[in-house]
């Protein structure tokens, strides 16, 4: 496994690993919402990728993308390059519906909850499998 | 120029077209804020768009990116797909420093401030002489 900024694993789980990216579910039970990493070091911003790896995670956010909506059966993500707390580069993907608590607001006005142990369990395994 | 969605007129200003989006300024002064509207109907996600079109969205992206950090002297952007209330697909480049307003929270969380008249102008030539 790719080694992972520390401040990723004070609030997200590892999932799994695609080509480039690592991805790591956010401990937020308000929102189905996963990060994509890239593994590569001491990158902050997608203009410092390489091209084939802009491209790379690209095709890393949209296959990550439709199975989230898939899963969660909805036509509505938000995707989201932030970084401004934890600067190592990070692709944020958010399933939204119409009826969750900060809709239509941003998800960063309303404060997290965690999962319980076993939800975050539950939560790991379902989209590891969906991603199988 | 590629007809654009009124929500868009309201709360935005024409600056340029690139191959496969228009670029348009936020009225808000409290940040350098383009948008990336891809020029295709109907399309509300990345993943509804062609594949070629998704890989020239990064490109699009990464150059418009790479212009904003230039131009406003700055290492940080967010960059985010939202679409929550204007769903037709849109990509949002938000310069970012550490001594904006809503640092380092998310630009969602403060009130917008339009531009005067004379400075929208302003900012609209110097962004558009940018890209040219």
């Amino acid at each position: 496994m790719h080694k992972v900024n520390n401040k990723f694993t004070n609030t997200s789980h590892f999932v799994t690993e695609l080509k480039l990216c690592t991805i790591r579910l956010i401990d937020n039970s308000k929102f189905p919402w996963i990060i994509l990493i890239p593994k590569r070091t001491k990158v902050t911003d997608i203009t410092e990728l390489k091209t084939k790896d802009q491209l790379l995670l690209m095709r890393e956010i949209v296959f990550a993308s439709k199975i989230m909506k898939k899963l969660f059966n909805t036509r509505k993500l938000n995707i989201e390059k932030i970084g401004n707390i934890v600067s190592q580069l990070h692709v944020h993907i958010i399933v939204r519906n119409n009826k969750d608590c900060s809709w239509p607001l941003s998800v960063w006005v309303v404060k997290e909850k965690k999962y319980s142990i076993l939800d975050l369990k539950e939560m790991i395994k379902k989209i590891r499998n969906a991603f199988k």
